[in-house]
């Protein structure tokens, strides 16, 4: 059994085969898409493919702007044909879990701002039902506890997530992550429109509508499922 | 016929009566709560009233502050008893339009904190339907022209805010404000969650199931208004 890096280098190289000559191309965050970039940067130095990027996190800005791809403000360009980016969880209808990065209000706008999304994924990201992985949610500083209260009172086990040395995470935009431990959840769209209509959620991780096509291992072998 | 400054003042005042000993009290933004804001000052001075508050702005912390009143931040307080908020329209629902001093995001998180909400307006907020007052709308600047374009393609005719002296406005949370130009809103609840799915919508200045109270000015009298 290959290693779970292997899984990830493998759907990552794959979805790059769908990048093309012209494109603006929207480039997520996290371990699996890293691989993607490597190969976009790849492509262009050999291939001499010509596109210009968006990024969703100063992590990823970091890393294609040091592999000489070009990055540009998402304000800068007109629309994105095409978005790649990691997912923590997605079910057979390609609802997903997303933000375990910390990530996921950049990564949402650009997604949305999208033609078309494809995520990557190892082994453990497909799922029957969303949940397991815990729901991050983007919340803004002031009044925190506040919202943190109106989490506990709806029973959905909130956490406030720590850097590795024990102080407070902060997103891109200085805002909290707060991960939500629900094992399984029941209406993603409700919970959604529940969490967005509580002032202060930034946003929240569950991705819906939004994936077109998602690449991942199965049984060893780079499957892909389209919407 | 007295002037709209004389009405705000008649009407601020008239809220500070709500307030009592030992409360934890939201203090809204603008022209109409500035005299409350003021009469409190008044009422701890003479009276010898002890309270302490939360601020929903930057302006209001540094006019409390300097009137000697006690303002704490929100995170610090377990619940607020009561906030006293201006609006900028209200309808025969008490639901409101509120932002055009800028201050939505945190006034709504302090209201949604609050047992009781409390609005005062001069004569002029009270209306049969919502929208004729531009809808503020609180936008992350990263990818704004996309959320413009999404608003452009619903026919919301937004402008993006200007400060006076013609560059960009930016909220206390480093955000821009997009009015929403509607002249008539049919179903403020449809349109909040529509506007808060949207990725880059921090929150918007539909204020529903808000208000226990509106004082106002009908007539030349002070009247008040109960959900």
């Amino acid at each position: 059994m290959e290693t779970v890096m292997e899984e990830k280098r493998r759907v990552g190289e794959a979805a790059a085969a769908y990048i093309e000559e012209g494109m603006t191309v929207g480039l997520g965050t996290g371990s699996t898409v890293y691989f993607t970039i490597h190969k976009l940067a790849q492509l262009i130095k050999e291939k001499g493919l010509v596109v210009q990027t968006v990024s969703t996190s100063k992590q990823t800005t970091t890393l294609a702007t040091s592999l000489g791809i070009l990055v540009r403000d998402l304000n800068e360009v007109a629309h994105v044909d095409l978005t790649i980016d990691g997912c923590d969880e997605f079910d057979s209808a390609l609802c997903g879990i997303k933000g375990g990065g910390g990530a996921l209000l950049f990564e949402k706008i650009v997604a949305k701002a999208s033609d078309k999304n494809i995520w990557v994924g190892d082994s453990s990201k497909a799922v029957s039902q969303l949940g397991e992985f815990p729901l991050p949610v983007e919340v803004l500083p002031f009044g925190f506890k506040h919202t943190l209260k109106k989490f506990q009172e709806a029973e959905l086990n909130p956490v406030l997530r720590l850097t590795s040395d024990g102080k407070t995470y902060y997103t891109d935009s200085g805002n909290f992550i707060v991960d939500l431990h629900l094992k399984k959840i029941n209406d993603p769209k409700a919970l959604s429109s529940w969490l967005n209509a509580i002032p202060g959620v930034i946003e929240n991780g569950l991705f819906i509508d939004v994936a077109d096509k998602v690449i991942f291992i199965k049984d060893n072998i780079v499957k892909e499922v389209n919407r």
